[in-house]
């Protein structure tokens, strides 16, 4: 499996911020993590304030460490909160119940995940997707 | 942008205090913060126990980190409990969902925070804003 | 025993920063703890970065919570190394091997400590020693 | 002053990374974080290991809470270090003595600071001057 590139990941941020301004988002902060969790490339968008690029990661994280999409996630919690706020804790912050946290896959392999935030959840989650098909990487886009 | 001073921040400190004695507020501590979430002057009044240091802290760093006063944090975590209870402890707990943490601003930038801990959320936030007008920098003051 | 003011807390910070102007001293920051190692006042000087809060807090709960002065502490440290560096880790570095960190006395009963940071380490004490002459809690000034 | 805009931070860390691959560099991790010490850009190259972030960062973070390039903190602690290595504990390992953590200025004034991490110390040092050079962000360039 070939691991998730910086080109890789810079064109997810850059697509990203791309559609954000096309559709007139708040200020983002948009980070791309490899398979291991570990940032490749970040982007904090001017206005964005310094708690979106913690809250991006923790989205990823989040999304990586439990292998779901945290659209997913934050329904879990939703149904069980006692075990997913405790779960927070566990994992020291590095989860988020709200959509913008979006696996990376290559040929159905989790490479990576990107995670963004500064505006709805599900502007941000839209605008992770935006700059997966940018990067060519949006595995639902499949003919 | 001229940076808030410690002399302005000084003065956000002993303006909040005059209106805290004033009114018979109980014992407060009251911090501010400059743009980047660093202290720049503290007090802890006779009487306000230990923790209220790290309440007003975390009430200013909230702010900033979110971009909005606590009394706003505190009606979006009301109606989305487990995405806030969640970024609490991604942000170590730097985030308060009550009033008293209040943006500093001078010509419209965020130039810091003050942040206030040890009576009511509302008592606490009337008091930034009379350390702010005090200090020459309650934004809503101008005519 | 009568525990430290908010009041003599800034007696102490205000005194220490007379005398830092009035010697021409890099920009400090000063903070004043209780008996118990929690903030009671605190000021950051314009010019002063952002660690230099964490290390003057450092040399103040270091003083505390050793029982010396951190000139004696540094001394220490220089003549046994291994065990100190690992006690600044085990007291999650609130602890600092330079002098500026003064423990503050009321009738021989230790009340507090003020902890400076910004300058060389003897010019810090001396600014600190300066705020204690200031606030009438310098014992070693008894005649 | 004007901040710091993603748009110079990621000219910095384009600026940074083509020097590196045109003196073919060991795989770099590149940080620019704006004046507060919150991140604003990042890239880690293909190849790069994942301390390479922590390592970037800690030398970023040191030169803005200390004021000073790691160059010169490297001096230093090579000349105190029972307090260097205490301050680094202290700042929770927020800081790095090896060259490469650079601060950025705008008429004369720190509004961040970039930091890398992957080659030896001097030539981090230089892909990070080389960044600088490319935004138009380096001060000593100035005719």
């Amino acid at each position: 499996m070939t691991a998730l590139s910086l080109s890789e990941a810079q064109a997810i941020v850059t697509g990203a911020l791309a559609d954000a301004r096309g559709r007139g988002a708040q200020p983002l902060a948009v980070i791309v993590l490899d398979a291991g969790g570990h940032p490749v490339a970040f982007a904090r968008e001017d206005g964005a304030t310094f708690f979106r690029l913690d809250i991006a990661r923790a989205k990823a994280t989040g999304a990586l460490g439990m292998g779901a999409d945290t659209r997913v996630l934050a329904q879990r919690a939703a149904g069980n909160a006692a075990f997913y706020q405790g779960v927070a804790v566990t994992v020291g912050g590095e989860i988020a119940f709200s959509p913008g946290g979006v696996l990376v896959r290559r040929d159905g392999t989790v490479i990576g995940a990107v995670g963004i935030s500064g505006d709805t959840g599900d502007c941000d989650e839209d605008c992770a997707r935006a700059g997966l098909r940018a990067a060519g990487l949006l595995a639902e886009e499949a003919a």
